[in-house]
């Protein structure tokens, strides 16, 4: 019995030999492989193992790219302006709002956006858009470059507050300003990491007490995009300097009140003289407190989901609709499959959308309904005057989820809402004019705005040298 | 060395010896503690080991409880109407929701609503608060039982339709038919599986082609609850027999197409004559499409939590607020915290809530002003026609959320959606009224209900006996 267990013992020794053999040969080849990968890895230059060497104060994002060819090469896609993966709603194609939804043509009477507003192209065609919209002229202000091009924080540098100030043909004579949105909008050039460089969102996270310098990296992933994603107002007793309106809020409500209190006004309407007010991309108050944001999920999470090339992990830098990287925009968190993504997305998008143009064409019929009551003898000015301030909020509640760039995704719950609120006021002003124009034994007819009324898109050649 | 190496076994082979009594004197330990648990199990009589008999046709719960304590004593809860821990929205307080909102009273003129409307209890109420409503009269038919109890089924395959044609007093002379929503109304008592047993829903199913009998269990975690928790009329040309409006769809819209293509009425409203569709509790239809139902949540999930009792899972029979259950409900799914998911809640109910409440007092507006206008000589009828039409339409998409219990959050985007278009279909009624009392050279002035003018709730002393 002792014995055969001193046998069983012998056998386990010779094991435990040709085991070690079997580790010191595996050792040996592990060895190999490491030293051969890592010699394969000198020979591709991968990127996370790379230095980079970029100076203070370059733009051009050809250099940063040669450092970062996976971001680089995906930025390049925001080039494309062919929608063939079209998502629900939005597009990289520039087709004319205002001839899409001719309301707009009215809603913005005597504004430049009822002349010239297009779906807005790549962020790589932010300069040349900008350049060639008929909605500048050469006594446009510099404050319209702000969101444009990284060549912004240095002309803010040098001239200061001048630099709203300073005529925006001037500005664009800079080869700089000629460089679009690209890394050095969002990165710093020696650490790479992100960094909030615009004034304009510098000032408001001071103003509610933040120090921008001191946001957390996930903090970051959002609100680099918010140096622009937002709405903001030229503040025209201070140079027209770019500011956002942000002290009371996120709501249209708490926007609407700050602009109320300083008797703000982005236009007087052509047709009916009253203080309007355009809202501009408010992507981020309108993404805040919802469940995406309360969720802790940042900008960047869907619009520049981590993707794979090769071994090698880098964000996505072609900013655009996440159902085109769905899979790893909404796949990791939601496994529920593409399809059922997208549905569930247009479910969404469908149901803002039919209130959003029932209330833009609500509040053109407002518009033109103060417009004809207006021509009408002894019409009561008190009733013409209350329209005229609902037809502010009215455009102000619809174009709050216009001129955002999610259809209602963002944060459905605010985007519906603030429909209800447009059309509520719209129906309400319709209501005034008609009881002032019928007290006045008068009655008015209104013809709204038609595709074919719009004025043409200008064409535009011009390419970005990115 | 090889000497070493034997000695080195033999210490082993020691080793392996004593190995070998710790192991026997474990197993000896394990078979003496599996024998233990299983005795003790016996004396507790563990839930999950014990076997049920339970006789066909007994609804009795406090039998059914006898074999399910964990179930039985979270049932038992429901008898609870004191809000102590209170959801957002919603109670178990049986409050008066006409003196809560007072416009409800005219919305519902000339309906028993208007008399008598109260938040509900739990579901152990349900008959007495049936019985001792002040909507119930002795012509009341037994159709108003259906949603109650777990007689139903019985006295329907008694009856057949004669079922819906008996007046309710003659039902609830039989003891069973006082039986509460309870056990045997969502379980088979051999099998325990989940059943679909109201004729309503079976009918509703086969219509959209689906076997009632062959659903899967996901499903029924979902539709044991749309045997009641759903939109539905009484047939009056088939002895009142309850329908689900379904065959169309489960939008606000849908429903309304179904009941204007049957040219359908719940009544003729006191004020106005019109036709007026009554909602009743669509939480099936509004849950339809949302993100929670597409991403194959049951109502059960959050409804009835996974709960532990010592080492037992069981599924909370408590009906009642998730935010109640919170860590169980969403806890398993949304990881940020019962602060943050009431406060997500909470964000959603409130947009809702102020729409709500906007669109309810738009329709009580609509109706008064229409009232008033009637009285006018010479007003223009098809205009008050219209206007008519409209309040039956602003009723409809208001109360598909105001009748639905979750203050939207089944839905968010359906429910805000329908408030826009109630607002909408109110402002236009209104302004239309205005035009024709204007032209007819008249004036109206309408007053609101108030709070004191509710009739008083009848206090209810009755316990069920459950």
């Amino acid at each position: 019995m002792a014995n055969e267990k001193r046998g069983k013992g012998d056998n386990k020794l010779e094991i435990n030999r040709k085991l070690g053999k079997i580790y010191k040969i595996g050792l040996a080849l592990l060895l190999i492989g490491l030293l051969l990968t890592a010699c394969s890895r000198n020979v591709n230059q991968p990127v996370t193992a790379l230095k980079w060497d970029i100076s203070d104060g370059e733009l051009d994002p050809k250099v940063w790219g040669k450092y970062f060819p996976h971001q680089y090469t995906s930025y390049q896609k925001n080039l494309e302006v062919l929608d063939e993966d079209k998502a629900n709603y939005g597009s990289s194609e520039r087709s004319s709002h205002i001839a899409s939804y001719p309301w707009k043509q009215n809603i913005w009477a005597g504004y430049g956006f009822s002349i010239d507003y297009n779906e807005d192209r790549g962020h790589v065609w932010s300069v040349i858009d900008l350049k060639n919209t008929q909605r500048v002229n050469d006594q446009t202000v510099g404050s319209c470059l702000t969101c444009k091009s990284p060549n912004v924080p240095i002309l803010y540098e040098k001239l200061g507050d001048d630099y709203y100030a300073t005529p925006l043909k001037e500005h664009l004579k800079d080869p700089n300003s000629m460089i679009p949105i690209s890394c050095a909008n969002c990165h710093d050039n020696k650490t790479m990491e992100l960094k909030i460089v615009q004034p304009p969102l510098r000032d408001a996270l001071k103003k509610l007490g933040k120090d921008p310098d001191k946001l957390s990296h996930q903090e970051k992933r959002t609100l680099v995009c918010a140096q622009c994603h937002v709405e903001y107002y030229f503040d025209k007793e201070n140079k027209n300097r770019v500011t956002f309106p942000w002290t009371k809020g996120f709501e249209p409500a708490d926007i609407e009140e700050y602009y109320d209190e300083i008797a703000f006004a982005d236009w007087q309407h052509a047709k009916t003289g009253q203080g309007m007010l355009k809202t501009q991309h408010p992507e981020y108050e309108m993404y805040n407190d919802s469940a995406h944001f309360t969720a802790g999920v940042s900008c960047a999470d869907c619009h520049m989901p981590y993707m794979k090339a090769g071994n090698e992990k880098y964000s996505s830098h072609w900013w655009t609709s996440p159902l085109k990287t769905a899979e790893q925009s909404c796949g990791t968190c939601h496994k529920d499959g593409p399809e059922a993504r997208r549905e569930r997305v247009k479910y969404i998008q469908d149901k803002v959308s039919e209130q959003l143009h029932k209330a833009g064409q609500l509040a053109e019929e407002l518009i033109l309904s103060i417009e004809a009551a207006q021509k009408i003898v002894g019409v009561d000015s008190d009733k013409l005057n209350e329209a005229k301030a609902l037809s502010r909020r009215a455009v102000w509640y619809w174009d709050f989820v216009s001129a955002e760039n999610s259809m209602g995704f963002h944060n459905p719950e605010k985007a519906l809402h603030s429909l209800a609120d447009s059309i509520d006021y719209s129906r309400q002003g319709i209501a005034l004019v008609k009881e002032a124009v019928a007290q006045a034994g008068g009655s008015i007819t209104i013809q709204p705005a038609k595709t074919e009324d719009a004025n043409p898109t200008r064409e535009i050649t011009e390419k970005p040298d990115i």
